[in-house]
Order: structure tokens, then sequence, then C-alpha cells
């Protein structure tokens, strides 16, 4: 079966599937986007994405014609269309596409290109033996709150790990806090057992599954604590994980060269895997 | 007559030039760019520009397949085919075409668009009475050197600007020293006369303009002293002006609401514009 894209109002052949060079996106990271978990052929978590999206619109100053509901409806159709039961959802919006200039075009019509993949399931080991992260400065723009596709931090980030054989990335301010990963929220379990995720400002994304396992931690009468932690505080602590929406929550078993906690996925990720597991499925 | 634009190995109809939509530009920022100017049909300044350009590469770790030879016979044909006598050539290329994943592609094509227009005339009030620059504070990543399309705190900078109804904003950063302007390099010139400009860091773009104009400053027997300023300096500076491939030298002669010495382009900058229009033109 050939994938399907949908690309300012069409549904094309994925391998069609294009957007004008002066696509603001193209030129100047003009724009934003949210990857959309799919379980059992149904969206999870929708609402808060479109939540979020609709502030990162906001704060960018972006104005889409497009009604939630109607957005909702191509959302699903990209899903049938693409026959995924299991996967993940991908929705960018730029501003448009328009003559070369830095300032906002005054006319100009917001590009959105919607697509679906069914994800394969992910390595066993990942969630039996836990992962490793490596930390890199945090080089990024003051603006990480806004979910735009200026990501080229993140995946020189990301690619750091990847060549030094970890799953993911760490970043590390000034201050040596760490304030998320290139593409995932960060969390540490403490020796008393309470869950410390940075708290939400300008330096992280309000990560939809980070909001999710909070929520089921404080169900479980999980202490949940947001302020920033150190490095020093995650290789200390008794456990360490990370969440996002394709990574779900992932143990981290090592920081750098550092043994977290006995070194295997802790009791507490675990439960909150599984929680949050069930919230994704609708369980 | 249509434009014409150079994606990819293929001359296309301006109106029909596309990428697709896994473009980990579109998808990223994970590319970088150059605008050139044309004088009389003639690229100016173009081996400084390549040498600009393969150093953003490098720092990205992006590899092209086409020579430098190649790449001037292609901007070189894309200022015939377009009929530019006097614009500017833009060229952006990025890692290509990949499965959406934040690490690079094991194997992927770099994708290269070349575009050209005509710009029309500036209007002569902005050299003959010189311009107004609006302050922002310096958001953007830290390594401002690479010249990415990651733009976005560039163009909400610009914007900022233009609703101020000012030409250009400056960017300060929290020990209140200006960085460079949004799509410019920022300068002052003393009271005793000395030039005065930011020195190359992880902070500012190294301006091919920025550099000529430099260069003929000295061949000009005038101090150049590449240092930070405070806007405080800025203020209080005889002159102020900013370089750029598109703006050339324009004066700046108020920021914010201070006006900037006389409130009129000063005798050093209108000396530097000439000096560099000469060179532009090959004189």
């Amino acid at each position: 079966m050939s994938r399907i894209a949908y690309v300012n109002g069409r549904y094309a052949p994925f391998a069609d599937a294009a957007v004008h060079i002066e696509d603001r996106g193209y030129q100047f990271a003009d724009g934003v986007y949210e990857v959309i978990a799919v379980r059992d052929g149904r969206l999870a978590d929708l609402e808060p994405h479109l939540d979020r999206l609709d502030r990162s619109l906001s704060e960018l100053r972006m104005e889409t014609a497009m009604s939630r509901g109607a957005l909702a409806v191509v959302l699903e159709e990209i899903v049938w269309r693409n026959r995924v039961a299991n996967g993940i959802v991908y929705l960018q919006m730029t501003r448009g596409v328009a003559r070369r200039d830095h300032a906002f075009p005054d006319d100009c019509r917001i590009s959105i290109v919607v697509t679906a993949r069914n994800a394969p399931p992910r390595p066993a080991a990942i969630v039996e033996r836990g992962v490793r992260v490596v930390t890199v400065p945090d080089i990024r723009w003051k603006r990480c709150d806004i979910k735009s596709i200026s990501l080229l931090p993140n995946i020189l980030a990301k690619q750091k790990a990847k060549e030094a054989g970890a799953y993911e990335a760490w970043m590390v301010d000034e201050d040596d806090r760490v304030t998320e990963g290139s593409s995932t929220n960060a969390w540490i379990v403490d020796r008393a057992g309470d869950l410390i995720t940075r708290h939400l400002d300008n330096a992280i994304l309000a990560g939809v599954t980070r909001m999710a396992v909070g929520d089921l931690a404080m169900k479980q009468q999980r202490r949940l604590v947001e302020r920033p932690f150190t490095l020093g505080e995650a290789e200390a602590a008794s456990e360490a994980f990370l969440t996002s929406t394709t990574s779900s929550v992932t143990p981290v078993v090592q920081i750098n060269d550092v043994q977290v906690g006995a070194g295997v996925p802790g009791p507490v990720t675990q439960a909150l895997r599984n929680l949050y597991d069930a919230h994704l499925s609708g369980r």
C-alpha cells in the first residue's frame, strides 16, 4: 500500500508530497508541529496536543483558517488512509509561501502538512534494560516552550547521542541543571521516592506525555516536584527516565559514564510506564 | 518573463519549484544558505560567500557532492536565466530528504536550491536620511556563526522592528551589549572616529559585507576595533550603521528613541558606503 500525505487541502501520494521552495518553513523555520500517538487506530491525547498547537501558533502569531474539528477530521482521515493501527501522526503548520523577507508577509495562507505511519514495536531491551543518555550543553534559543521546527540544535544533540551509542542527549544549562532531552522530557526519582521534573518555563517544552505522566503519578499519591534538577542530582537519583510521545516512559539507567541507582529500570519508572500505556490505550 | 529556479539538479519554473515534505530543511531547519549580490550581472564577492558556505556546511557536517566550480556555474546560469542585472542570488542547501528522525540519516543527498531576482532600487530616503533601529533581547541559540536556516528568532525580531516602524532590530545580550541585527551586522563610530564592531565569535555571523567594509576602512587608514559595544555606547556614538549584502552600508540615525550623533548620516558612514558600492561594482 502506498502512503498518503495531506498537503494544503489535498491528499497526495507520499512520494509526491511537496511544498514550494519559498514556504517559510523551508527558508526560515517559521512553523510549528505536533507528533500524536495512534493506538488501535485512535489518536491518543488529541485534545492536549491541539491545545499545545494552538498555543504555539498563538505565540508565533500564526492564524489558521482551519477549525479544530476540521483538523481532527484530517488527522483521522490520514490515519485511516494509511492504515495506521499503532504509530504516529505528524502534523506541521508553517506561515506559508511568500517572497523571502524576514518580517511576516502581509498576506499568507498557513501551510498544513499531515503524515502518518505505523511504528515498529520498540526493542524489548529498551524497556527491560533501560537506556543510556549523554549530556550536552543546552545551546538552544530562549523560547523552547514553543514547539517550533527550529530544531537544528536538537538534531545536533541527538546526533551526539547516536555517535556515543546513547539513546538520547540531555541538555544541561550554564548552572549545571538538566533542562530536557533533545526530543524528550527528563525526570528523576529521588531517594524519598519523589518525582522531580523541571517546571514549565521558556527553557523546556510542555510535553503532553510529561503532563499525562505527572497526572498519573499524582493519582497514585506520589509526590511530584516541578523544579530544575542538577546533573549531580540526576547521577545520585534512585531512578531516572524520559518521556515523549514516541518514547513513552523510557527508563534511564546510565548518564554519561555514571550508573543511575541499581543500573536497571526502577519500580517507580516501571509502574508509571504501565500506567501510561494503559492511559494511551484508553483503559 | 517567468522566473526559473534551480532545484536539485533541475531548472524549473519558479511557480513549480518544490521540495519534498520530508526534506530536513522543512522539518528540522537542518540547512544553510547564502545571499549573494549581483551587480551588472556579475556575482559580487562570490569567493568569500562560498568560503563561508563551506564553513557552515562543515560545522553541520554536511557534505555536498557539488564542486565549487559546478556550483558557480549554476549560480551564473540562474542569474542569466532570470535576466538579473542588479539583485540577489539566494542559495540554500539542506541535509536532504529522509524519514523523519532527529539524528543524521545514514544515506542522504544534500538538497540544493538556487533562485535569483532583480532588486528594486532602494528608497533614496534610506541612504539620505538614515534609518531607525529598535533593540530586542538576543534570544537566539549559541551558534549564530553558522549561517543556518534556523531563523525563527530573527524573523520575530525583524517583525518587531517592522511593527515599530523601524528598519532593523539590533539584538542585545544579557550584558547589554549589541550582538548584531536580525539580518545585518551592527557598527558604531566613536568620538575619535574609530570604527567599532563586534569581534567574530559564536554570537554573530561573519558578514561578507562586514569583512569587505572592514578591509576598506583599514585601507583608508581608519582604525577598526573588533570588540563588543554596549547599547549605551551606541547611543552615545557619533555615527552608527549596519551592513549586509542586501542593505549594503546603511546609516543608523536613531536607536529606539535616542538620536545617534547629529541624527543624520555621518561622513564616515557615507564614505564607507561609497567605497563599498565601488567595491561591489568591481571598480
